[in-house]
């Protein structure tokens, strides 16, 4: 930092593309601090430093942090613009500008900030990993029902209506939409690090390591879609002069922003062209998640058979759990992976809401407690995203559980059969998964609902379904998770997702267009924690229709004893 | 507007405090074009001009102004902004920086816009008039609960908190709440019209016209707060270079912005500080509410009883049966007037969603058709706002307008219900008000509800219940009201409101703070229109307990015979 003038340095937990999930070589705050939590920020100053994360963390942080070195902070009780403020006004303190967006750094007004090229802790990061190399390639078109030109061309074509001439794309999420590839860059996420400009005329400019793009992945690119070297991303960046270019403000690195004004191109301020009608999805992608939550079904229904004899001798643990669901999705056709690290709770850890089991966190799962499990599967035709919460019997549950458990069902149902105008956003709804708690005086600290991706992303913008969620007005085609939950620390938590597609509802003599929810997720609720006297009838006949067709179309998918217990288990309550 | 090198000139619905109900001197639309809706504006160029106004309007914009000389265009559809740039580019357009926001201002970025030193209109309007001198009296602190002096002590710590040396209120309602006065300026609303300035510590300056204060008034400022002439309200912004003001580009006059720049004066941007203290009723506030709303169901309710006789009979109208109301409120204690202008609607004129009955729209409530009532009082102690639907007999009413009312019903009663924890908004609650009508595919096209003044605006900032409503959190003591409704055009129109008062709600195991609603209103929901097999237990339940204590508080206060009519309306369903 004295070399480079500066007295202090931020080092995000982000990588190049602001993703959720980063590439070893980008964990430059577990390198620096032991912090490995996913969400993250530390400030080093010359005589003290700070590490921020948020409210699931704060055991985690004091565990893997060294008291001596770090102050540990909550990042909503003390925000790291007001830390700095305070320790460190007047000082210059320096910031990769490829790990920050535009708006992020506006936060930090109060502080004299000072990008720095080249970033400083991988000057000190002897072993850091190399950036990832994992090959892109196609997703076929069965998968993704439109072709890259085509899709090309209309985001072109929007572009030429509003005046632009160029956007830039640095989610790579939007590069495998845009393009129709999938990558293997990060865990979880099927993406290919890198970045694009994508032309009003509908042709494009991709900067990606070539060692990462194989000869069919050229061809399949096709000779409207240039390609190039990462590193040949500032040059173009800098050729933009004159150009009216879309950047994101909120979403993209500023450092892209600094090179666009330093080419004296004219920037206009918008969010990712692609992440809306990436959110949109069309039949192809459609009967592609209900054929994936099929498969995941028939997975999720052989472990929920095995757990109910299984998890209540106390001979499993959260890790053996997790790990026998995992292998019975491995089964599957198209199977690809975890679309996220799986969630295994029992007891007092299931009221950790992003709880990840670990060798030195992970215990048995014992008789007669809560266990809740909260995973999802990558395929090749969709992705999936199931949450559901188990008695582990053999007695049965405490009155107090069902009703809490019932209360979540009854906001999971209200929620799904919901019918709405067109124009109604996610903020606007989700409250109707929280009245049943709301009466009780329950609540849960979490959205009730985010958008997944299409073999991409299990959590995908523009839409969700949470008070703080963008009013994104959800649309024929969005996939969301329907999540309510509760959780009663020390003791267990609840939660309660299915995956849910928004669809046309008809009203033949509707003066507006009215949408509804398909459900995707195939996998029953646990009776054992059901209390049906505090189901309304419509949300008992839900749930029973529900089971009903679970056990009708998973059950041609399982071996007999399976398809017996199944059928036990959805049987009309 | 040649002579003042000119080539057109804008003419909003606006008075120079931006209010809903401006005075006769300030009805320039209305002078210039015919047009007399609440909400509109004209264009006028030298060679052509248009009117602008919703779809509220749209029948009496074209019944009031001369198509051979305006346009007359739908709002939403051709906004003021855009038909400017279409119709005046290049040309130089003036408007009035009084009767426009910074905000609003801001829209007509596209087009070249030339302040205006006195209004065009008046210049030409030779029988313009007067400003309205109606006297500003003290309302008594047993109605408002704090004095003004507490009032502004408190406010002025938090601008001293937020480093802010003085605040701008140029909404009257802000005055009144402030000084503790009323007045008798506009119609409807008991505002005095004036500007203040008030100062972070604690004391104020109040322009006025010196005609509008009498002596009581003075003593009742106290000398804390200096009074001037409106005539001194420029200078005052003039001398405040180098302080720091806050001003509230949405909702005050451009002029004021303009005039703090040339001062020199750093411009703390904010909504009116006065606004969310304002809609926080305190006790004697709520008591004040309460107390005005029994009289004002005692008076509703012998409106009832009468129209439930003689609306059937065919000898009433739309206005023949609003005067009855008013009549009968005006024999309640502490009536001042009506809060707004009722609206009287029988058969497709209550699909009109503000129909204002006139002479010219006058008609005969008829015998078996459904009446909308929509109507307000302003008390000393309270405002209220209520809406009733009612089927005139003496036949049944068809199951489909039952079946809509009840649906509305079930709406109003679901939001009514709500409990919800501190941190939620009305947008987030509307919804709960619309689930009953969604489901079978119908909707109605305005907010849910709006904030309530304490003897003041009936349409008070800055809390609504919509999807359109500020994010503003619930807070105890808001009193809004509870509105949903269903229009069939040409047929009839349903709207079911209460006030309600947001009140903690107490869960003593809670994690957090819950809030409801207490409802304020207190009248008969027309049984004739109610079916009861589409209401949940939970929401008859309501009802029953509704309508019990409405007879139970209301009863007492009225003769024999109307006691036994509510006895009767009020009855367990």
């Amino acid at each position: 930092m004295a070399a480079r003038g500066l007295d202090g340095f931020i080092v995000p937990r982000a990588d190049e593309h602001l993703g959720e999930y980063v590439p070893d070589s980008a964990e430059r705050l577990a390198f620096i601090s032991g912090f490995t939590g996913s969400a993250g920020l530390a400030i080093v100053l010359a005589d003290r430093a700070a590490v921020f994360s948020d409210g699931r963390y704060t055991l985690q942080l004091e565990q893997q942090t060294d008291a001596a070195v770090w102050e540990r902070l909550h990042i909503i009780e003390t925000k790291p613009e007001d830390w700095l403020a305070q320790h460190a006004a007047g000082l210059r303190i320096g910031y990769d500008p490829w790990l920050v967006s535009a708006e992020e750094l506006a936060r930090y007004a109060k502080s004299e900030l000072v990008p720095v090229d080249g970033n400083l802790v991988d000057e000190i990061w002897a072993d850091r990993p190399a950036a990832p190399m994992a090959p892109a390639v196609p997703q076929a078109e069965v998968f993704t029902g439109e072709a890259s030109a085509a899709k090309r061309a209309r985001l072109g074509a929007e572009l030429a209506a509003s005046g632009q001439d160029v956007a830039v794309l640095s989610d790579p999420a939007s590069l495998a939409w845009l393009f129709n590839i999938r990558g293997a860059d990060v865990a979880f996420t099927p993406i290919a690090l890198g970045y694009a400009l994508l032309m009003a005329d509908g042709t494009a400019r991709l900067f990606m390591a070539e060692a990462k793009l194989p000869a069919e992945t050229r061809a399949h690119l096709g000779n409207e879609v240039a390609v190039a070297e990462r590193e040949a991303f500032g040059p173009a960046l800098a050729a933009l002069k004159g150009k009216t270019v879309h950047y994101d403000p909120a979403r993209m690195p500023v450092a892209i922003k600094t090179q666009l004004e330093a080419a004296g191109a004219i920037i206009a301020e918008g969010a990712d062209p692609v992440a809306l009608p990436r959110a949109l999805k069309n039949a192809a992608e459609q009967a592609g998640s209900r054929a994936a939550h099929l498969r995941d079904g028939a997975a999720m229904v052989r472990f929920l058979a095995w757990a109910s004899r299984a998890l209540g001798t106390g001979g499993e643990t959260e890790m053996s759990a997790a790990a026998r669901l995992l292998a019975e999705r491995a089964r599957e056709q198209l199977f690809k992976g975890e679309s996220f690290p799986a969630i295994s709770g029992a007891g007092e850890h299931g009221a950790i809401i992003h709880y990840r089991v670990s060798p030195e966190s992970n215990r048995p799962i014992r008789p007669n407690e809560v266990y809740l499990i909260d995973s999802g599967a990558q395929y090749l035709d969709g992705t999936t995203d199931i949450t559901r919460t188990l008695w582990t019997g053999p007695g049965p549950a405490p009155a107090e559980i069902r009703a809490h458990v019932t209360r979540v069902l009854a906001g999971h149902i209200a929620l799904t059969q919901a019918v709405f105008p067109e124009g109604v956003a996610g903020p606007h709804l989700d409250a109707l998964a929280r009245i049943a708690l709301w009466e009780a005086g329950l609540d849960y600290d979490h959205g009730t609902g985010h958008g997944v991706g299409a073999y991409l992303s299990v959590h995908e913008g523009p839409a969700g379904i949470a008070r703080t969620a963008k009013t994104v007005p959800l649309a024929p085609g969005m996939i969301l998770s329907n999540e309510p939950g509760y959780y009663l620390n020390g003791a267990y938590g609840i939660r309660l997702e299915n995956l849910v597609l928004v669809q046309p509802a008809e009203f033949p003599a509707a003066r507006k267009k009215f949408l509804q929810f398909e459900t995707l997720t195939l996998a029953p609720f646990d009776r054992a924690l059901i209390d049906p006297s505090l189901l309304s009838p419509s949300a008992l006949d839900w749930l029973n229709r529900y089971h009903a067709r679970v056990n009708a179309t998973l059950g041609p998918l399982l071996e007999p004893k399976i398809r017996a217990w199944l059928e036990a288990a959805t049987a009309k309550i």
